[in-house]
């Protein structure tokens, strides 16, 4: 049996099922026969110990997930939480049930405020699992455990279960629910897993069944045959040479160069990348300094992390994106405005232009920090630009600042159909494939319900890009892609075919693309590029780019 | 002194200002005094007097202002309001506090439901602030009265705001917030009044100021000249006598037809378009026999509704848009899923695609109106439409049940970049461009601050018509526009001469078009269109197409 779904980056694997277990059941709601204070007790200590056990996990996860784990300790920390549970113990709940409502209470207040804060709630549903499995002296639910590798199946993963998964046993991910712009897609492409996201059938896997993924094929063969194993065998052992090959520049057959780069979130990742070979960073987001902060860090701590980036890319050339805020990731000294809908709002340079003081001090301290790595090549560039006005002001602005290099994302669409205003009017365009993609379709890159859409295989995104492409290149501007598209190898070279001249990723798929570049010359690319262009489907343009010419 | 914002239509208007009064003080917190069954008599009655104001207004209003006001009455009576009331009065309110509080939470709710409710909530303002009014013996806020032309002044206009004006006394509107898609500028163009919007300084105009509005230049003069008065009145004059001009079929200088056809929501708006000299019908939006059902209403009911409509249409051609709801516009049987970003979800033909037996019902039930009146040509057309994917489905279907002449409205980017393909499946296209430039500019055309990029003389907006009106002559598929844009006299000669072949607009607007382009020749609309793309920003591309060429 084959079950189909969208798959994730190239990989393969072969391995039994294990299922997300099933959250545990909601407690009674008895009358607790305990004294109150010793339920309060015993409550208190649960949640320090859950707290104590996401920052030990916190500290081995590391990068972003190690900040979400973070923030999760801290909420099961909230005193005003604490007050919540005791108030419903000294009404007679059990520590159990008040621990319980109280969250529920907490998550609804997030939901209801939502965007990054409703995120959270399902952070929260974490902590209330997890203290309820304490206090029930059961095993916590979530991220199942295993001492041998495994294929993890699940309706979809939520941040808090992928930052718990032990990596080393996990072989492959495969959601029922979800699309490629998922964080299970995202998660998958960072960690280099392969994944199949949005498999009709997935629910019905049953543990310890033997499964074989190919993402690449987005197929998932239920019990293979002896002859399918030793294939996919085969070709994962190929893949795993492929990591291990010498870290050259990226570059199709011919010769034709592609700076491969890294998408970074913070001076911290700079190390791995390096060691996996980036050849520079192609987007820097800048929003660690800020999500959180009651005020925008002053231009000292701003500069002392720009800092240790460019040091860390001593050579090469780091791409820093200014802060892309607002509805959906709520500043509190940027903008506390509700929006209906947020994606349509006032986010990136519309808001930074408002309030330009936060902008200007991002530009200084930038400015600042490249002066004191002068062997570093830094570029600056703003997010969700919708025109060649805006491109002028930032531009103008960060050169009065004393940078060099300035350039604009390409997110909205009216960027690609003005590309040729754009490209003469700044230093170079950077693709955000996923705005781009949720812009063209209409289609909310968070919304499972669309999800269909949220494809940049999809001809229409091709389109848009291409007409970007084409514009760099008559002027002469660079064009790079640093959204999701450029670390799915096969759509790799369909860019690069489109007039792309880097790719930004993360870094963990840099081998996966360095390989299939390799496999081709720049007039393939261009004709893979052709046939996907005049595709009618995000599926057809996957199949026209592979057909054989 | 001049104030300069955004003009809409031709008009130009000299009167005094008369400004949109404060709201009433909020109420006292004071315990009442009078007895509590007294005090619930008095606020009954209040209540009552307002829905029955608001009812003998609706009556008067007609058209969607009618069923705006009928709603609102319906709210002033609702039981679980005086509910809320009587309980505020039992526990000591006065009156007048106990109706302030209990509709203040009303508003909260529905303001949290979002989209078509929270619009409800400013509507249950106006109930609050007229049953103050009555309770205190005071005439009520809102629009203000005057027995001589004026010029309205306020920061923006509500719906019920607009639906309670005294047209025959307004000469022209300023307002000192909102775009070219706002509410204000929609009423302005469906009743034919000067106006200009987001005017920097209009909140420091005073009652019985002179003023000078001219839509056209977008500007106010403060004050005018003899001069300036007496070149304003000739031109009033001259338009007065377009309006008077015959009704002859919409046709450029050159004589190429532009038929111009009207943009209806009821059946019962037929005649006053047909007496305005619209050829047809360009978009009839079917949601008004669906909002607040709480099922689809039965083909039978369709049927007849639809038939009216076609009847009095004989001879002409109507394009009926099949219901275009989603989680911006809830309908209880449809969908009542909640969206962070509705405007980027389950939509239009998405969401009809889930629930194929409303669409099926709905074809099936303009297939017999059609049949019922064979001398009316029925085209009809889906929303949302993404790909040619889509397009395909929504023909196939329409066809398979009898329908003859099946388009999509272009409105998602996507469309226009992949035109070609769409122009050759489908019998025709419709533009709807407020939210074509809301998905190609990424601005919520709701959302007052980014109101600066939700304007149709975008360029960026004006290429992605160019695409769809290219591959149509390409291929010979009828493109129309019916968004707001077409009722925009100078932007509509450019539409033309992008390629557009038939306007469809409010039938108050269908004079000034007609009018306009009859000034023109193919070749000067197309010049005209190509400085338009060529421009930096909508000012710019309004500017180039007004320079002699």
């Amino acid at each position: 049996m084959e079950l189909r779904g969208v798959g994730v980056g190239l990989g393969m694997a072969i391995g039994p099922v294990l299922r997300m277990p099933d959250p545990l059941p909601d407690p009674d709601d008895d009358q607790r026969t305990a004294d109150a204070a010793e339920e309060l007790g015993r409550v208190t200590e649960a949640l320090a110990a859950v707290a104590a056990e996401l920052r030990s996990r916190a500290a081995a996860a590391g990068g972003e997930a190690q900040e979400v784990l973070e923030a999760t300790a801290l909420m099961a920390e909230d005193p005003m939480l604490l007050d919540e549970v005791r108030t419903r113990i000294d009404a007679g709940s059990t520590g159990e049930r008040a621990v319980f409502d109280a969250i529920a209470t907490f998550r609804a207040t997030l939901t209801a405020m939502g965007g990054y804060m409703a995120e959270r709630a399902a952070d929260l549903g974490d902590v209330s699992q997890r203290a309820q499995a304490r206090l029930r002296g059961v095993p916590a639910p979530g991220v199942p455990e295993s001492d041998t590798p495994f294929v993890l199946v699940a309706a979809d993963l939520a941040p808090a279960d992928t930052a718990m998964l032990d990596l080393e046993k996990v072989l492959a991910l495969v959601t029922s629910e979800g699309g490629p712009t998922s964080h299970t897609a995202i998660l998958a492409r960072a960690k280099s897993i392969p994944a199949i996201v949005g498999v009709g059938g997935a629910a019905e896997l049953v543990d310890s069944t033997m499964v074989l993924v190919d993402a690449a094929a987005g197929t998932v063969i239920v019990a293979p045959s002896d002859e399918q194993r030793a294939e996919a065998e085969r070709a994962i052992a190929e893949r795993a040479s492929r990591a291990a090959a010498p870290l050259t520049p990226g570059a199709l057959a011919d010769g034709t160069s592609v700076p491969l780069l890294a998408n970074l979130g913070n001076p911290d990742e700079a190390k791995h990348a390096v060691d996996l070979g980036a050849e520079g960073v192609g987007l820097f987001r800048t929003e660690f300094l800020f999500l959180g902060e009651a005020e925008a860090p002053s231009v000292e701590r701003q500069r002392e992390a720009y800092s240790r980036l460019l040091q860390a890319f001593e050579g090469k050339k780091v791409v820093v994106r200014v802060l892309d805020a607002g509805a959906d990731k709520p500043l509190a000294f940027l903008s506390d405005a509700h929006e209906e809908n947020p994606a349509l709002g006032l986010r990136g340079i519309r808001v930074l232009r408002q309030r330009e003081t936060v902008l200007r001090d991002q530009l200084t301290a930038l400015q600042q920090a490249a002066e004191q790595a002068p062997g570093t090549e830094l570029w600056v560039m703003a997010p969700m630009v919708s025109d060649v006005e805006e491109t002028e002001y930032f531009v103008e602005l960060a050169k009065s600042l004393g940078l060099r290099t300035v350039g604009v994302m390409a997110e909205v669409p009216s960027l690609a159909v003005l590309a040729e205003q754009v490209v003469a009017a700044c230093d170079f365009v950077s693709i955000g494939t996923n705005d781009l993609t949720q812009y063209t379709l209409a289609a909310d890159r968070l919304l499972g319900s669309v999800a269909s859409f949220q494809d940049p295989w999809h001809p229409a995104v091709l389109r848009m890009i291409k007409l970007l492409g084409d514009a760099g290149n008559a002027a002469g501007t660079p064009v790079g892609v640093c959204g999701e598209a450029a670390a799915d190898p096969r759509l790799a070279v369909v860019l690069v075919g489109l007039g792309v001249t880097t790719l930004s990723m993360t870094p963990a798929a840099l081998a996966d693309v360095r390989a299939e570049l390799a496999t081709v010359t720049l007039d393939e690319a261009r004709g893979r590029a052709e046939r996907a262009l005049g595709a009618r489907s995000a599926a057809d343009a996957r199949a026209a780019a592979s057909a054989p010419a």
